[in-house]
């Protein structure tokens, strides 16, 4: 047993199931739509035959295939553990078998570099992303084992892991390096925890350790590659998160997906370790980027040229990278931190992002996805420049792939896997920290119990949570009070409580009894929301939130010209439910203004007491964020015009 | 004699002369400082040394070096013809040595190609430059024949542009090639005008012809060289304007400096073929630039990908790219459209360009410079993004010089000219432009006439022109009412003169006499001056201006936090003349309102009501854009918000 125990455990995603609900409906999709979909174009791209034997001399792979193949592997075993389908898993099977011949036997196991470069095996950490591509294939190989009980891809992976293992670390004979692309640190400890392995703990702790050491592994090995490091495309080991060491870092910088993949795998790290030093420098970091670098929708990486941070405040709506992957890593790395610290404010940011940012990343139907997530979109005004507009793209659009494509099938795996976040344990406390229907075994108190939420969430804050024991069991019951939440009430069997919560959760100590039920009761009031004054971009706007959804306006409800339109601060904003859009969605409508001149003439400018302003009033409607740019193309604002 | 005499002619540069007044202080600062900056840092790159016979195979070269000394030489050679210099043509004339020895005897003078890579010569025309040298050879060439008397460069380049004739061309033998940057096709139709050889003009009209037909040369060269077209890093041929023929475009794209040269060169064309449908083409592509795509600074080109332009109404303000270059490059395309087309719209959009953009391009002491003009700026907000904080620059800055330095001398030779746009003259009329004291000679109805123009223009709008004549002579003069001023009062000789403007000129015809004097007083209000409501980037803002000039907010005037800054539209504005700043500039005043929360907490968003506004009001202070970034590093705005 690890020496993890001491935090909250989240629970097993095998424990949990979701039939309903918001969630519900977001998975069945998931299972029906996009897994399918990212089987289809891992296909017909090549990269599951990346791994067949007969193809193994296939020139066309790319070398981070086989990350995407996992997150889809990884994806199954998340879906069939609740809902089998043993067409998923002949699919997947049929890829392990390949791989079991293509491993080489020194355990080294990459699609790309076994084929078609074996040459440059191991010779560029910092570009090549083969670690990287290790890591999301451990994650696939324990979730594929857990939920099917077929071990054979864990096999694989084990001995991958022991492979690099010998080949990376301090010792004689062996490389000094770590991957430009963190995600390994995390899957090793993952590892560990599936197999109680403690080498790798180890592995995963030296390569957080080691990086951005001098001299300089990325310096090194450019120079054996004939290169000048200086050449780096990115001009900066930033970009990696290997500029300096961790523990000396005191900003988020560099690639966003990089950047909280890495932090996510140290705050493992942390909580085997109980390294103080480390915590504390990731509570730094955390801040860092939640406090001045994050969109309102949980979105983090403005700059597209590094696919990443910009610099504090600096958050362009328009052109935000906001990468969905990096929404979804933001994720893992606060679900590690609220296990350092038991506190909501994690779950408050995980809430935020997987709502609104996440979501965004893939259409309705489940079959079309966004790399980038902006919070602004005008027709042409691609992320991408002129240069996408002469490829036809003029406004943002979900695509059915991409060229680097990793951000379809992580989605996959995470709205697969959604149910891991909504409760953690310790041995004397039940943390609930997502509502949506669900059905939950938990450990508890030396006993177990079943919980069943029933609500109507996040559309309305009413949820009720049913117990059933086998036996009386003494506990706190943690419920989560989200902080858009102003007020809230609660009764267990029908009785009034009053609590105040503490680190965010309001806690009910008692001996819980088979079918209590417990009803939270949290205000959803719609909210104008303000941005830090810091952010330039969204000064003099509001953004309409109510619960955990953030709004947006479309031009399908309410015409061009959204940068003219004005909410006053006078205005009444009603919520309304509607039924007929995407299967039922929470709208918002209120009176706007529209402010624009009239009868422009063909000048670009003109003095200001030469043009008519009207003011034309009408009934705007905003929909949820995350189900923007579902209808025709069109332009899309979160941030409104204040009066 | 060419065709074009039918058509306004501008004053040759040699004709005028401008002590005093603004242009006589740039001018002065642009000699003492500019020129020898220039030289100087040409000088420590190689530049200059890079035709040096004795350091011929020099290895640090760079592809289009020879551009920027040829716009050097072309600065030394207006600047020395008003102001003699010895030790300025000393420098020249030691290049013009070493260019004669290193020219090939073929006639090929290409520093880079000749020293470095000679076996690449016109392999890749659309990269290498190799033909945007010459033209810049070539304008550099004649004005310094023109302004020393000195033939030496002008025979090398006469050299030159015959081995390119011979090179280029639809015949046997000869390549079906253009440049990839536009940029001969204007020089060697001042070679044309020059010389009257009509050789050149026939080359010029090849280039401009032939430019974008399929099957395309820029793909046959790359097949040549072994290379995918495909593989052309801007991704598509817009980028250099050769995607389709000049006649078939209706649309400005591309690479903004590489554009309006072509458009330049095209009018010159079109001046000396009279092709119509050429001259239709260029007002339509004229139209689409300056009322789609132009800042309010006479900027143009919004993207940095492709130092170009972006789509329609895109003008972001902090990121513009606007680069100096295109500015001056708009100038030279607007001075040719008003010769075919003789009407004032032209010079309105010139004289933007050249008090705002193009000054904005160098320092108040002239030694320092931007390549981009952006509209707006913070700390951090480099439009380079991280990459460049990571370098240390946190603040748009002004630099010495580039590793791409195209700007620097670029301003160099503008400055130095700018008497060029000042008049413009037919058999029987002269235009005046641009007002600033001068003294010019020119030839009309048969004589010669001296004007004399006496003004603080742009700090007022009284203008006092004087006339010398050694006989009476019939002839009209037509003084440019600028767009922007709404009212203007004209005497003759103290006799007031009632006259409606016609194509922005007030005609005053009559026989004048000598010591005839002419008053023009143009209104010059302060002017809030609102967006065209298609320009998302500056909805609900305003921008000053006065004159022709610009004004933006700084912060070392006006404090930090610019964006919470709102101009009320009942606020009164006033302008001050500041004599301490930069020897006297002309700037505005009027009550502001900071409009910020108070004491905001740590959280990125909060709920607006919770948030306190405070509403401060304070005097600001405006500066005219063209001066920014001349003190203390901080924010500058042009865009302001309006009430």
């Amino acid at each position: 047993m690890t020496a993890q125990v001491k935090f909250p455990q989240f629970l097993p995603w095998t424990a949990i199931r979701i039939e309903r609900g918001f969630w519900g409906e977001r998975q069945s999709i998931n299972r029906e739509h996009t897994i399918p979909a990212v089987y289809h174009q891992s296909k017909i791209t090549g990269r599951l035959d990346a791994w067949n034997p007969e193809n193994a001399h296939h020139p066309v792979t790319h070398i981070f295939w086989d990350s995407d193949t996992a997150k889809w592997i990884e994806a199954v075993g998340y879906s069939v553990a609740t809902h089998p389908n043993p067409e998923f898993e002949r699919q997947v099977d049929q890829v392990v078998d390949w791989m079991e011949q293509v491993q080489l036997a020194d355990g080294y196991a990459n699609s790309h570099f076994i084929a078609v470069e074996p040459e440059k095996r191991w010779r560029n950490l910092r570009d090549q992303h083969e670690l990287y591509c290790a890591g999301h294939l451990i994650e696939a190989a324990i979730v594929y084992a857990q939920a099917t009980g077929k071990r054979k891809l864990l096999d694989i992976l084990c001995r991958y892991a022991d492979h690099i293992a010998a080949a990376f670390g301090r010792h004689e004979g062996q490389k000094r390096g770590y991957c430009g692309h963190p995600e390994l640190e995390l899957a090793l400890m993952r590892l560990y925890d599936a197999t109680g392995e403690k080498r790798y703990f180890e592995l995963s702790k030296y390569f957080v350790d080691e990086r951005g050491h001098e001299p300089h592994y990325f310096d090194q090995e450019a120079l054996e590659r004939g290169e000048n490091p200086r050449d780096f495309w990115a001009r900066s080991y930033h970009y990696c998160q290997a500029h300096e060491p961790i523990r000396d870092q005191t900003e988020v910088v560099g690639h966003s997906v990089r950047a909280s993949y890495l932090y996510a795998g140290a705050a493992a790290i942390a909580l085997e370790s109980g390294d103080e030093e480390l915590v504390k420098v990731l509570h730094h970091l955390w801040d860092d980027l939640t406090q001045r670098q994050m969109y309102i929708t949980g979105g983090v990486g403005s700059a597209h040229t590094i696919e990443g941070f910009s610099f504090p405040f600096d958050l362009p709506n328009a052109t935000a990278y906001s990468e969905t992957c990096s929404s979804i890593a933001l994720v893992y790395w606060g679900q590690r931190m609220f296990r350092l610290d038991p506190d909501s404010r994690y779950i408050d940011i995980m809430e935020r992002a997987l709502y609104n940012c996440i979501l965004s990343g893939v259409s309705y139907d489940g079959t079309l996805f966004f790399q980038c997530n902006p919070l602004e979109s005008y027709p042409n005004a691609s992320p991408y420049d002129r240069l996408d507009r002469l490829s036809g793209t003029t406004y943002h659009r979900r695509l059915e792939w991409f060229d680097v494509s990793c951000c379809p099938p992580n989605l996959a795996r995470f709205v697969a896997s959604v149910g891991t976040y909504f409760y953690s344990t310790t041995q004397e406390r039940v943390y609930v920290h997502l509502y949506n229907q669900n059905r939950a075994t938990l450990s508890i108190g030396g006993g177990s119990i079943e919980l069943e939420q029933e609500t109507n969430y996040p559309w309305d804050g009413e949820v009720r949570i049913h117990l059933a024991a086998a036996r009386p069991i003494r506990f706190a019951l943690a419920l989560r009070i989200p902080r858009w939440c102003r007020e809230f009430h609660l009764k267990v069997n029908d009785q009034v409580v009053f609590s105040q919560p503490e680190h965010g959760y309001v806690v009910i100590e008692r001996e819980w009894q088979n079918g209590d039920e417990v009803m939270l009761s949290l205000d959803m009031p719609i909210e104008r929301i303000a941005a830090h004054p810091n952010i330039r971009q969204d000064v003099g706007c509001i953004a309409l939130q109510r619960g955990p959804i953030i709004y947006c306006l479309e031009e399908a409800d309410n015409g061009a010209g959204l940068p003219h339109v004005i909410i006053p601060r006078s205005s009444l904003l009603s919520y309304e439910f509607d039924v007929a859009l995407f299967g039922g969605v929470g709208t918002i409508r209120g009176e706007a203004v529209r402010s624009e001149p009239v009868n422009w003439r063909s000048e670009l400018y003109e003095p200001r007491s030469n043009v008519e302003f009207t003011q034309k009033p009408f009934t705007f409607k905003a929909i949820p964020y995350c189900f923007w740019a579902n209808r025709q193309p069109g332009e899309m604002r979160v941030w409104i015009r204040d009066s």
